[in-house]
């Protein structure tokens, strides 16, 4: 399959790595990894065992990769604005766009500009994070999920959870992509938000008392108003609790937005934070704590962006 | 009278210039302004109109006083552990004793060492900062209310009253201690706490509809709480509103405890949040926005604060 990878941070590197090794003809579309990644090609190191790609088809522009059948859109959230930009000349008429970004409303976004019949959308449990140009850490996890964001064939994933699986990664298929976004946002909403606020990693926010209760507080709030958004089945309150036992497991593990924070980037605060508020709201229902991180969070954001477009 | 001043920073010195001013016998227990002090005496910047002391009794031990008719206390809560040390010496048989600082726990502890027939509690709305050693800065505000804790004779609160009024302050009492303390939560909770934990000033926190909407949120939480307590009337909803406009009139001023943390001094956290928070626990009533702001800035503290005593 002829695949394009949009906004190769540390997802789109991991999952293009994976996909190329496993025979696909992969092409990444890049910034800041550019000259690396034409020089040496991709390493990997990953608690699965690294490997590397000593040669990698590497471009500045989506121009010079063409239509594919396949774009997997890695951006961060912020970078929304430049779908268009960038997806448009990728875009054939069998093409497939599949977001694995954070949050909600990127399937939404994508189907505006390009349709929604061709529109999947997948969440991924990955923690991986960007090395040196040219090199991506796959620290744990890495299951996807995928669903069509409008039930038209449910064939086009089935035969994507097959390449994915065969190319070695863990990928189920669902029914209810509202659900896998919500339960995601379980994870996201507290971790990304709290290690970002605080600059403490998952290790830390869960060994004191305090901010441990807060995370099960906020986690509670997301499924609240997840539940209320008409899913196939409820998220059931222990939900929280394995979720917080899947991430006693992580030990020290950096959320991304904690990393953004770090690295003086914009914080993915409308994708993970106001649009899963808007969605509560809509159906009357409040979620204060999260309300209130998300505000900080624009404080604090604001204390360190100057403004304008970020990688 | 004559009067010891414990915890001399801003408000204690402040206060007790004006007594000093105002022909009172007054004795200042001091770290920090010692040495300034008792050199060149202290000065007053005040928007009342600046004034000089060039002669204060300046101590660095309460021995040196000696008891005193009135003990006014300014000390940060998180050193209410040496109301003892500090407090002690300066009793006699008909000594009150006066504190003036935040929040909540502060009458009860001393209480507990002196006898509740001594305790007055009073409750300041001062906006000051201290200066260089030996100076003092009063931006605005500056009314204080006066209560007995435990009612014996409200002659004693009126003739305070009367002494600090004819020393210039604004004052009053009050039947109702608890009421004009959790009045004042009411400012304390959303400004010193957003403001140290984001550190914006109030104008700052007021600009932003976000944060704006967030501290009158904070505020309706407080005053939920604050009614479940048994006051003698209740505060009404629409004091968020008039605390909202009395703060847009601040203009840039930094609370307390966002100097406190640009100093890397320990936070307030126990006397305004944590103690308010358990009295409306034992009211069966939540404040999660106030818990959760209690929880941040004990992580933001535990980052700067290595542990042990503090000035």
């Amino acid at each position: 399959m002829r695949i394009a990878i949009v906004g190769a941070g540390a997802l789109g590197l991991y999952y293009g790595a994976l996909l190329q090794r496993g025979g696909e003809d992969v092409h990444f579309l890049l910034r800041r990894d550019y000259d690396a990644v034409s020089r040496s090609g991709l390493k990997v190191f990953s608690i699965n065992g690294d490997f590397e790609l000593p040669v990698v088809q590497a471009y500045r522009s989506p121009e010079e990769i063409g239509p594919v059948d396949l774009v997997l859109v890695g951006l961060k959230t912020f970078a929304n604005d430049r779908y268009d930009e960038l997806i448009t000349p990728l875009v054939g008429e069998g093409t497939l766009i599949l977001t694995l970004q954070n949050g909600l409303g990127n399937e939404e976004a994508l189907a505006q500009l390009f349709g929604a019949e061709r529109i999947i959308g997948g969440v991924a449990f990955l923690c991986s994070n960007r090395g040196a140009p040219g090199e991506v850490h796959h620290l744990g996890a890495g299951r996807i999920v995928l669903g069509e964001y409008c039930p038209i064939d449910p064939e086009r994933v089935v035969s994507l959870v097959t390449m994915f699986t065969q190319a070695g990664m863990e990928c189920r298929s669902t029914d209810d992509l509202k659900r896998a976004r919500w339960e995601k946002l379980v994870w996201n909403i507290p971790f990304n938000g709290l290690s970002s606020l605080l600059q403490h990693s998952v290790d830390q926010l869960l060994s004191v008392p305090a901010t441990r209760k807060l995370v099960r507080e906020l986690m509670l709030e997301v499924i609240c108003s997840a539940n209320a958004q008409g899913l196939s089945k409820p998220i059931p309150v222990e939900f929280a609790d394995s979720m917080l036992e899947f991430s006693d497991k992580m030990g020290f593990y950096k959320p991304s937005m904690q990393i953004d924070r770090e690295e003086g980037r914009q914080l993915e605060i409308s994708a993970i934070f106001r649009n899963p508020l808007v969605s509560g709201a809509q159906q009357g229902l409040e979620m204060p704590r999260v309300e209130m991180l998300a505000t900080l969070l624009e404080q604090i954001e604001s204390s360190f962006i100057s403004g304008g477009s970020s990688d």
